[in-house]
C-alpha cells in the first residue's frame, strides 16, 4: 500500500473529498448559494420545487417546466397499501426520524431503482412522498386515523400541512413552510450529503443513498438542532426569564444548541430570513412569548459569546406558530434535504470513484494465536 | 472558512480519515490482522462469535466469556411480531440488501437505542437476529411458510443454514460458514464501514449506522462481487470452456469480478483460506465443474493480467456448494460484517468529532435571480 498521507485535524475538516457545482458555504454573496443563485434571492423569489429543479436539473425551470414539474410531484403522494401497512406497524413512541429512515427504505423495495436511468423518477417520489409518509404515520400512531395522502395542495409544503392538520392552510403557512424548504435544501458536504455521496460511490441504489442520509441527519450534532432549540425556548416565560436562564447554563458551560456553525463565522445567512417570517408568524399568532424570548437568546448569545444563531434557531419558533408537533422538525428537514441529497448522488454518479479512505493504525502490534485455555 | 487543502486523487484513496485500533489491511502477517491477530491463525482456530467478541469488546474471550456470548446471542434470534409483518410486506422479487436494510431500520423503531450505554446489547441483537430476518423473509417470499427463527444452533452461521435449509447442518457446512463469517467480518475504512462511521460521527443511533452501511455495501463495486462471481462461474461447463469465455472477455475489455483489490498489490490473504473450504466442499458434493472452472479462471486471470482472485471469488462455489441461493451472498457479507461495522462505530464514538469533509466547487460563479417570465 502507498504511504497514507497524515493530515491534521479528525473529521476531514477542510479537506477536499470531491467536487461539486450545487453549493458554496460562506464563500460569497451572503453566505449560500446555490448553483451560483444566493439564498436570499430564492428564498425571497422561489418556489421550493423551482429550487429542487434547480439542484436537480441544472438550471431554473420556465414557466412551463414549472408547471409540468408540479403537475407531476402532485400525482405521485399516494402510498403503496404495504408501505401504509409498514408505517402501521411503528409504534406510536418511535423516533419519527427512523420512521423516515423506515418509510424510504421500504420504498426502496416496492420501487427499486433498477438502472441509473431511472434516477430522476426515483426522486421525484421521494420528494413527492415523503410528506405523505411522515404525516400518515404520525395520525395513524396518534390519532388512530388512516389518512387519504392524496391532497391537491398547491406545493410540497402545503401538503404537508394539509395532510397533517387535515385541512388546507392559510397563505401565510404555505409560503413559510416553502421558505423553510428552501434554506434546509442544500448545504455542500455535510455529514449525511457526505453519507450520501459516500454510499453513491459503490453504485448503490438511490433509495439506499437516502436513507443513509437520513440515519446520518438524525444524529444530534446534524440534524436535531431545531428540536433542541425548541426545547430550550420552551423552559421560559419572559425574556428576562431567558436571559438568566442562558447566563446560568453558560456558567455551567452547557451546550446550547442552535447557535454557530462549523464553516460560518459571522453570521448564518439563513436566519435572518427565518426569523423575519416567525415574527411575523407570531403577530399572527398574537405571541407574546416565544418570539421575544427567542430574540433575548439571540441578543445575550452574542452578547456573552460571539455566537450567532443558525438556520435551526428560529425556526423553532416557526414550526411552533404553524401547529407542528416539535418531533415532526427534523422530518421537515428530511422532505428539503433529500432534493440536495439526491443532487449530490447524481453528481457522484456521473464522475464515480468509490469513497474509501485510509485509517491510521493505532492497535496491537501483530501478535500469536492464544488457545483458549491460554486466555486470562 | 480556511482554505480548503486541495488532495490529488478522487475517492480519498490513501488519505487518512481517523483512527483505529481494530484492523491492518495490506501491513503485516499474511495481509489482514483484526487487533493484531492474524487472519490465517484466526480462521483456522477461532469461532466467528470469538472473533466479533474480539472486535467488540478488544480482546479474545475466555471460554467462559465465550460461552456467555454464545448463550447470549442465541438468546436473541426471535423476530418481533412487527417486523414479522413488515418483512411479509416486502415482495419476493426485492433486492435482498433492501431487505436487509429495511429489517434493520424496523428494528431500530421496535428496539431503539435510546442511549450510547446500550450500544452493546442492541450490537449483540444485531448479530443474533440478522441471519433469522433474511430467511424470514425469503421463505415466505418463495415458499409461503411463516418459519420459526429460534433455532438451537451452536452458531451464527448454524443458525442460518438451519433456517435456510429447514435442517441442521452437517459439520463441514457449519464449520465453512464460520470461516466465511470470519473472513468478512472487518476490513478496516472500506465504504461501508466509513459510512457506518460518517453517520456515528453525528452520534446518531447504531441502527441507523448499520442501516447506512447496509446501503453501501449493496452497491456492485462494495458487496456484490461474490454475486457476481457465481454469474461468472455459471457460464462455463469446463475449464478449457471457463479459459475460452475469459480470453474472450478479456479481448473485449469486459471487467471481471471477483479479482484484484483496491489495497492489496499481490494477493487477497482471504483467497487461500475459502479456497481450500471450496475445494473440500466441491469434493463432498463430487462437483467435477464449479470448483475446476473456479481454478482455471483464477490461473487464466493471474497468467493474463496479474490479477488474483480476491475474498469474494471462491466464496461463490463455496456458498453455492452448501445450497445457498445466489442473492442471498451479500445478505451474508452484512451478517458478517456487521461486527466490524459496530466495532468502528464504538470506536468513533469513544473519539469523537463530526466527520464533515470540504468540496471542490466547480459550478456557476456568483448569478442573479432571473424571474420566471425572462427564463429560455
Amino acid at each position: 500500500m502507498a504511504e497514507a498521507k497524515t493530515l491534521g485535524g479528525a473529521g476531514l475538516r477542510g479537506q477536499v473529498a470531491g467536487q461539486t457545482a450545487l453549493c458554496t458555504v460562506g464563500k460569497s454573496g451572503t453566505g449560500l448559494t446555490y448553483r451560483g443563485y444566493d439564498i436570499t434571492d430564492l428564498a425571497e423569489h422561489a418556489q421550493f420545487e423551482e429550487v429542487a429543479y434547480l439542484l436537480l436539473r441544472g438550471k431554473l425551470p420556465n414557466r412551463q417546466e414549472l408547471e409540468a414539474y408540479k403537475a407531476r410531484l402532485k400525482s405521485l403522494r399516494g402510498l403503496p397499501e404495504a408501505l401504509k401497512t409498514v408505517l402501521e406497524q411503528i409504534p406510536k413512541d418511535a423516533h419519527p426520524m427512523d420512521v423516515m429512515r423506515t418509510g424510504c427504505s421500504m420504498l426502496g423495495n416496492l420501487e427499486t431503482e433498477k438502472d441509473f436511468s431511472e434516477q430522476d423518477d426515483k426522486i421525484d417520489r421521494m420528494l413527492a412522498v415523503f410528506p405523505s409518509i411522515i404525516t400518515y404515520w404520525y395520525r395513524y400512531a396518534h390519532d388512530g386515523v388512516r389518512i387519504d395522502t392524496e391532497s391537491d395542495a398547491d406545493s410540497i409544503g402545503g401538503h404537508f400541512l394539509t395532510l397533517l392538520h387535515g385541512k388546507k392552510p392559510n397563505e401565510l403557512h404555505e409560503r413559510v413552510m416553502n421558505v423553510s424548504l428552501i434554506l434546509y435544501a442544500e448545504h455542500e458536504f455535510n455529514a449525511s450529503t457526505f453519507t450520501a455521496r459516500v454510499c453513491a460511490s459503490t453504485l448503490s441504489d438511490i433509495h439506499s443513498c437516502v436513507t443513509g442520509a437520513i440515519g446520518s441527519l438524525r444524529g444530534p450534532l446534524h440534524g436535531g438542532a431545531n428540536e433542541a432549540a425548541m426545547e430550550l425556548i420552551q423552559r421560559f416565560k419572559t425574556p428576562d426569564e431567558a436571559e438568566q436562564g442562558l447566563l446560568e447554563m453558560l456558567a455551567r458551560k452547557e451546550k446550547i444548541m442552535g447557535f454557530g456553525h462549523a464553516i460560518y463565522r459571522e453570521s448564518d445567512p439563513r436566519n435572518a430570513i427565518i426569523k423575519q417570517w416567525s415574527k411575523k408568524l407570531a403577530e399572527e399568532v398574537g405571541d407574546t412569548v416565544l418570539y421575544p424570548v427567542s430574540v433575548r437568546c439571540e441578543e445575550v448569545m452574542w452578547r456573552e459569546k460571539k455566537l450567532f444563531c443558525n438556520a435551526d434557531f428560529f425556526h423553532a419558533s416557526a414550526y411552533h406558530f404553524m401547529g407542528i408537533p416539535t418531533e415532526l422538525f427534523t422530518p421537515i428537514f428530511v422532505m428539503s434535504r433529500v432534493s440536495g441529497w439526491t443532487a449530490h448522488v447524481k453528481e457522484q454518479r456521473a464522475n464515480n470513484r468509490i469513497i474509501r479512505p485510509s485509517a491510521e493504525y493505532t492497535g496491537p502490534e501483530p501478535q500469536a494465536w492464544v488457545p483458549i485455555e491460554e486466555r486470562a
